[in-house]
């Protein structure tokens, strides 16, 4: 039989699970992925990601392949897969790939939004989506420092300490900050309420770095440092020098994009 | 003691909740008020609700008062509260307010948003937050059918049947149907979705009137009716003549505006 190579565009509500990969200590989007496509297609697949998300990230376009040998045509796989998988996991697209295609080892552009909820109390339907703050933080501080990152940089300042990593250049195409109020219809936010949105796009991301890039640009727009001081976080390349890093419900992986 | 009646400005994620009202068989928004507040205050406490949602249904800013002769200032309730609900529920606002004010017996303007997601798979991120449909659904039809609705007019063919009520003539100030798409940000939507939000403003509403009037919509969304039918549902005054009521969890209380 022949053996052919199946990309999935994963989406999922990350609060439930213990991250993307396979531990022994909890359930994984990962081994749900492996479980339930092993179940289905009655051999052992094991899923090969695009971004191994942490424990409470959310995802609208994450990305795994695998190679199968069986008949059942790959459009048709996101289907049957859904109808195994957790309402908590849902496949978006499932498409033939050449057979030596892998997620890591091509071009993309990746797009990540970090959500912040400025009021002064939580707002229970964004609890698990966005990260609360009763700062009214400074978009537009946040906007100007964030412009500092866009292009090729070693961005060492915003990678956690001891990740394993050939290089920490990475490019960034677009960092937006964009705050919406209540004027704006399906965002839950109450009238003294604002949400910021931290959009970038680059073209890899170091371990935990948009939330360290999202810690470092709250810091900004609480006042605690100014907008210029972002250029020399990012030439000192030390992790020291950068904000904290920012709680996981906040982030969601919006897309993949392959050039 | 002093007397004084307290309002509250109450939001909740309507998932794990056997709706507003105490019941005997399940934890409800008012149970949890009633059993924050009494240990909070030491008086027992029962709130009186301005809308008793439904279960699964969620909330930005219902509305709930009581009394008390507890000497804390109004407005700092909210945050002793806050500390003492689950998270699901958080006080947005508290204040005191005249003995003898009624959140059900005084002129106000309620806010109804009901949301659809329409693309080929559901998405996780808005699962609870949205009514999943793989149907791509006609706004523009939906938006020409609203129209009859607007003004007072006797809503008894969407008032669920058996509801005891003196009069089924309520006002709907405006009927907006929204079409978002993926170029807006902060929307948990696939490249392939969309989302449409019922947004819905009155005086009152029967019971189940919004979903009844949501899932009437989503039929002439769907090409099942024409828009001009919606006048023929309304001058009906019969249940039947109107569509299903739609799922509970699309539904959300968006704000309350007393006159």
């Amino acid at each position: 039989m022949e053996k052919k190579r199946v990309r999935l565009t994963v989406a999922y509500d990350g609060t439930n699970y213990h991250g993307w990969q396979v531990q022994n200590n909890g359930i994984t989007i990962e081994s749900e992925l492996n479980r339930c496509l092993t179940e289905l297609l009655g051999e052992e697949i094991q899923v090969i990601g695009a971004s191994r998300t942490d424990a409470g990230v959310h995802a609208m376009g994450n990305v795994a392949v695998f190679d199968t040998v069986h008949p059942m045509p790959a459009d048709k796989i996101s289907y049957a897969l859904n109808q195994r998988l957790p309402e908590d996991i849902r496949i978006q697209k499932s498409e033939e790939v050449p057979t030596d295609w892998h997620p890591r080892h091509c071009e993309s552009r990746k797009t990540y939004e970090y959500h912040i909820y400025c009021a002064p109390f939580p707002m229970p339907i964004n609890r698990f989506y966005a990260y609360f703050t009763y700062h009214m933080l400074d978009a537009e501080a946040m906007q100007q420092a964030a412009k500092y990152l866009v292009g090729e940089h070693d961005f060492q300042s915003f990678c956690q300490t001891g990740a394993q990593v050939e290089t920490t250049v990475r490019r960034i195409y677009s960092l937006e900050v964009e705050e919406h109020g209540t004027n704006e219809s399906a965002q839950p936010i109450a009238p003294n309420g604002r949400e910021i949105i931290i959009r970038v796009c680059g073209n890899g991301f170091l371990y935990n770095m948009v939330r360290i890039i999202a810690g470092t640009l709250i810091e900004i727009g609480q006042g605690k440092r100014k907008p210029a001081e972002m250029k020399d976080i990012l030439s000192a390349c030390n992790r020291q020098a950068a904000g904290p890093t920012a709680p996981a419900q906040g982030l969601t992986l919006i897309k993949y994009e392959f050039l």
